[in-house]
């Protein structure tokens, strides 16, 4: 089996881009060109990456915020994102845990560093001038709080290669507990303070069940609409082949069961964000502005899920469909109304939904 | 020489994204696949298509409109640009002019039908389904002059296909005048009406020189910015091709010549346009309206042109520059500091710009 129908996704939280989405897209860009063209191959490995539009993932996620806050957070997810990619490419840094071990002592170093580092080590200079940018909007908590996040998520990044390189499975809480770092959840938190101009440094307590729910759901959604990606490249840091590979689900089954624990996660969430809300902190501007901003996050961060050819195939071109039978061999996916071996007997699955495109 | 300089171009004109110009595209490129697929031989040449982003031009040259309209706006910019497509192309439309012909006709006979016309006749049945939902928000007079304004754009397309068919190239009057029916100038003027929710019908002469102008000016930057594309088609009517083989320029006296054409236009439209502000109709919430549109009609035509990869080719990325050197023959376009070929010693042009990202 390499088909399996993708149903809706309950999505109850609100989606918005940023009103200058487009141009902090193409600003952001030219900042990766300009910053990091040197960590890739070649142009066409840049553009290949360029062609992923991860320079949305910022306006979706900090719609809220001025242009130039959401153009610093969307550089920053495209930064940690070129990581991302060279982790899970075994030709580059995931070829060898010594060596990406040794390159993230340098990225952390040039982070503490007082304006040294090597001019020549674009994973450094790149990072100093965002952090250059953010930091002037953070906390000295907040500050502190960064190196730790930069630090949990490359130490993330680590165990994925060292599980992929001796062909290792984790186990479910395993695997939820690596995911938290390295899908960099401490840094979106603080992204999405820095969005929402607030601290919420001392506050893990008060919203330990609003965070594990937010979170869980995230890293749900995203291993769901990657599934396509990793399996092609061998991930084994992913809930997905958990299912699959340590529960003995079969692949629809994996991705109905990914399904019930996105809305498992995603009521919990809401939930605890309404507890907190009705709450004796629920008055505060800084905890309201902080929920409206994991809001977004959450409800952002899976329509990029669904746009990005990252995850569906360089050439893709997002139409608005989020339902429909996909092939996990398709060098591109087109989300179809039936099964691509259908052969003509009716399907036991909903026909999938195309958004409505004549409303008025 | 297959290499040029692209100068900056004065850009005078404000650049806007419609605040939900991302939104759009992806419901817009929805509209396509559901409406225009069966136009394309397969699905890959329509996501090639849908990966030109041509369903920016709308919020680009409409940004201050409601979302509605906006993306009515959008999905006709895209029909109209898939017909376009076909006209260039020698395997499609563009192979036989009586052929083009017969099926503009037929779209002029379901334009004008009473619900009538073929159901397995796409650029019938989605141009019915867009008047359904631009009609309304135009008077009787628009409704009139957009059928010949549709017309104009259909006679345009096939005098480009004759052209092309016979290698024939034009003189320069006969380009422009050829080429504002083919650019679609008409409904161009109609989009921008109906998105500033205004009627200048009877106003061709008080407006004349301030759309001499304008869509000479959007002309030339076009034939500037798509020269690679029409140079490799092998296209007869753009004012490049007018410049090189009519009036022997070579290729950089040409790109040098068209800035200097965009350059005239643009201040020529700016004076016309205020004359008229300062005037005795300068005052009335139509034209002002209206002038306002074409401001951003002109501003979002050329950012357009600079992002597409229908111009700069399949893959392309935009990263915001805006000048540089580049390749007739490069599958994909890059802005280059310095030429490809160059060996070394100090080009005599000036470097080319790259747009600050670290303004904060």
């Amino acid at each position: 089996m390499t088909e399996f129908f993708l149903p809706e996704l309950p999505r109850l939280l609100p989606v918005a881009y940023h009103p200058k989405a487009t141009q902090i897209e193409f600003r952001s860009n030219g900042w990766v060109r300009s910053h990091l063209a040197d960590c890739f191959a070649n142009e066409e490995d840049l553009l290949s990456f360029l062609r992923q539009r991860n320079g949305l993932y910022g306006p979706l996620t900090v719609p809220y915020t001025d242009e130039q806050r959401a153009l610093n957070v969307a550089d920053w997810y495209q930064y940690v994102t070129v990581i991302d990619s060279f982790v899970s490419d075994r030709s580059a840094l995931g070829a060898d845990e010594a060596g990406a071990r040794d390159m993230f002592a340098d990225i952390m170093d040039d982070f503490h560093g007082d304006g040294g580092g090597r001019e020549d080590f674009p994973y450094g200079t790149a990072g100093k001038e965002l952090w250059r940018r953010i930091s002037p909007g953070l906390s000295p908590h907040q500050i502190r709080r960064f190196a730790g996040a930069l630090e949990a998520f490359l130490r993330g990044c680590v165990t994925e290669i060292r599980f992929k390189l001796t062909e290792q499975v984790p186990d479910y809480e395993t695997c939820m507990s690596v995911r938290l770092d390295s899908f960099g959840c401490d840094f979106i938190r603080l992204m999405t303070e820095y969005a929402a101009g607030v601290d919420m440094t001392g506050r893990d307590r008060l919203l330990a069940d609003v965070h594990t729910h937010c979170m869980r759901q995230m890293i749900t959604v995203n291993d769901l609409l990657s599934w396509r990606k990793e399996h092609a490249q061998n991930d084994k840091m992913t809930v997905a082949r958990v299912l699959i590979e340590r529960e003995g689900l079969g692949l629809q089954q994996c991705v109905d069961r990914l399904r019930e624990l996105v809305d498992h996660h995603e009521r919990a969430y809401i939930a605890a964000r309404d507890e907190m809300l009705n709450g004796r902190h629920g008055k505060r501007a800084d905890i309201r502005a902080y929920l409206n901003g994991l809001d977004h996050l959450i409800g952002g961060s899976a329509e990029f899920e669904y746009l990005t050819p990252r995850y569906f195939g360089d050439g893709y071109v997002w139409d608005g469909s989020t339902s429909g039978w996909i092939s996990l061999t398709a060098p591109v996916t087109r989300f179809r109304a039936r099964p691509h071996t259908d052969t003509g007997t009716e399907s036991s699955r909903p026909q999938a939904t195309t958004p409505s495109m004549t409303r008025s």
